[in-house]
């Protein structure tokens, strides 16, 4: 069997997805700037699962059911006001650096995000979706190199309707380490251009973040702009993280 | 104003553009291997216009109603043989090496191709649509210099349903060239990702092409390998081609 290795790069292919029938497919889902690293942290800190959804009527629904959840997400970068809720206090926002173990522990976690929300459910019917960050890049690769599944689909989830850099770039990283698996198979272009991208970056992420339409709004965010930072470190969470088949995210 | 400056880098996102309004914007549609390239070459060697359509039964149509244009296209990768036509001999196939004065001077051609042609359809409601080629190049980046659109996108046709490597190139050659005039404005993430992809491979695009899909698939074709070689020439021809309000493509 030929192998596959694809990049999405951009929000709008995600309607392909859909239509595809991903049963021998592994995804990985990148949302780098800041809910897929947002995600990560808690679960390294502790907490039980994430519960992705869309909206923040979703959210405030789930809570209703399951009072014990945490609610969490961001608005225009900010943490969810009561005014936007008809008055419930959400308990985080997306800053990853807001969930420490004193908050998170042992917790669920329903999080509102757009564009990263909207791609992992894209990928609901694949065989297995992990979310890939640069914080667990090594501990995604090595699980990919010791599962080699056939068909790989990297997603970036963009930035509203647009591609992304850092998603990109997170992509590109995971390539480059897995590239010898895929290279005799079928490598799509998309996959060469982030595995090239990856490279001329690497050695200075926080710069890279200036060239990110992402990086530059949370830069000029006087409490936001340390999260760039963040969310750029390396290899310092040693596990995955995988969509379980209820539709959270939890440690793998 | 604010400007904007972005490069769609997949098919998939041709849907969001149909959707915009494009009476403001300029856009530059780049299909590199090979209908793009075969255009421009054609309009250097004398062809009055090139008429693009998606269909070879459209072809067939306008065959009818202008008995005097030349037919021109292929299906995977050779000119379409008369059982595809009901009898019909094409003209051409997609090899620009093809497109000689001998043959084109003069001559309206009606070229079916399938990336290209959604591509400029899709810009249809544009202020203006170049098609742009590394041949030329400088051309395209000095109308655009000189006339210095508020809103550009640079649209990469790619290949099937996929980005591509080749126009992400191209649109990278462009950008990198005209970034002072948008560098104050809203620049995309892609355009980001293709301005700094381009220089990475510009000493040696013919050995870039190894690594695009459609490039590899040319190469091992012994009578198409010498297009790929062809169609990474640059600023050999001085003008710009240009979608005129009929639909075809016309030395600007």
């Amino acid at each position: 069997m030929r192998t596959t290795l694809t990049v999405l790069l951009t929000p709008a292919e995600l309607a392909t997805v859909r239509e595809r029938d991903l049963g021998g497919t592994v995804c990985v889902v990148f949302d780098i700037l800041r809910a897929g690293t947002t995600m990560i942290t808690a679960l390294a800190n502790g907490a039980e699962a994430i519960i992705p959804v869309a909206e923040i009527s979703e959210a405030l629904a789930l809570k209703q059911l399951r009072p014990e959840v945490l609610l969490a997400g961001e608005r225009q970068g900010l943490r969810i006001r009561k005014d936007l809720t008809g008055g419930t206090e959400f308990d985080l926002g997306n800053s990853p650096r807001e969930y420490t173990a004193e908050k998170v522990q042992g917790k669920t976690i329903v999080m509102t995000t757009t564009n990263g929300t909207r791609a992992l459910r894209a990928c609901a019917g694949a065989k297995a979706t992990l979310v890939g960050t640069f914080l667990n890049l090594r501990a995604t690769s090595n699980w990919l190199k010791e599962h080699r599944p056939p068909h790989l689909l990297l997603v970036c989830s963009g930035t509203f309707d647009e591609a992304c850099f850092e998603d990109t770039l997170a992509a590109g990283a995971v390539c480059e380490r897995i590239w010898p698996l895929y290279a005799g198979g079928h490598t799509a272009d998309s996959a060469e251009i982030a595995r090239r991208l990856y490279p001329l970056m690497q050695a200075n992420l926080v710069d890279a973040m200036k060239s990110a339409r992402n990086g530059r709004r949370l830069l000029a965010i006087p409490e936001l702009r340390d999260d760039v930072w963040f969310c750029v470190q390396r290899e310092t969470i040693p596990f995955i993280a995988k969509l379980a088949p209820d539709g959270s995210v939890r440690k793998g």
